[in-house]
């Protein structure tokens, strides 16, 4: 197509680019909104404008939200002698929508990875040491994916805090083998999180 | 998650009404794009806005376009005798990356079909017959998809041509059984093209 399409190619290109769509479904998606402009793109356009604007890492766990500290972080309601630590924001989502755990989070933000050259000052492991260290934590529960990424960065971080006095624990009963979190219902989370183990 | 985030979970809920994007997928590109704020996510809403206000479906063939006649209407290098019925714009656009066909299009935006009560008024088949009318047209090729309403419509559309002096054919050799245009590869579609019979 010519010069003048090359807004919808663009868009098209942009939306190719998300995870999880690929050039096929991003043309659909497109021109399923230009259906639905009203109700759907130009909703969709202000919404990502505003979230580039007000998204942040919260600085303490590395939520994502949209303050400097998360609100996760800044309740009161939330024990702060409990941390769990996930992977991902995704991860910590996936936790929080099981509605059981009332503790605080640290995300990650990946795994350790001698392939890909993550080790452990490219994830959030110092903060987490730190945070220990200073906050009055009685417990870290690991809740990693069962992948063999998620399981070395687990014993690696629970190495870490064997000086300290904190007990970790771990998800046990209900996490697959290779499972990942962010795929399984809100009740698997929950057993797993009741049933946990001292790692 | 409470009203602070609203932003975020507006955003997540957008995503995941696009065709092929679930609850899960709309948070996973949303969490993406946070990541790729300058390079993803800002530019995208721009794309949005954009095409949300200059996207507009060609008053002749129904294609979306910037313009109220689409490049493929305006172009003198398309040969005006022919006409490509299809379905959908995706339609048209996997016909256009195929680079064989010349002539122009006819969106028709949909199928007939009883269980939907879509009968040919809910389509654009009268501006079909009135192009054909006035137009000089030698050649409708119906390239509407191998599925029971596709291939209904097409008989239907035939019928309806049949009292003017125009050719009718219908694309052959390649379309799969139960088969959807959009899904094949550009190879296939310029052998049904090429190989396309009388009606
Ligand atoms: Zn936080
Ligand atoms: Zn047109």
């Amino acid at each position: 197509m010519a010069d003048s399409t090359r807004d919808i190619e663009d868009l098209i290109e942009l939306m190719a680019r998300l995870p999880g769509l690929g050039p096929r479904s991003a043309r659909r998606a497109v021109l399923h909104m230009i259906k639905k402009r009203a109700l759907l793109m130009t909703p969709l356009a202000d919404a990502l404008q505003q979230v580039a604007v007000t998204a942040r890492e919260c600085l303490s766990c590395g939520n994502i939200g949209t303050h400097d500290i998360c609100e996760i972080c800044e309740s009161e309601k939330r024990n702060t002698g409990e941390i769990c630590v996930v992977e991902d924001v995704a991860d910590l989502w996936a936790m929080e929508r099981g509605q059981m755990f009332k503790g605080r989070y640290h995300v990650l933000g990946g795994t350790l990875s001698a392939l890909d050259a993550i080790g452990p000052d490219e994830l959030r492991i110092p903060q987490l040491i730190t945070r220990v260290q200073n906050d009055g934590v009685q417990e870290v529960i690991l809740a990693l994916n069962a992948t063999v990424d998620g399981q070395t960065t687990a014993h690696y971080i629970a190495d870490q805090l064997e000086k300290l006095d904190v007990r970790v624990t771990s998800l046990a009963q209900g996490v697959p083998i290779g499972g990942e979190l962010d795929y399984l219902d809100d009740g698997t989370i929950s057993a797993a999180l009741k049933a946990r183990k001292s790692f």
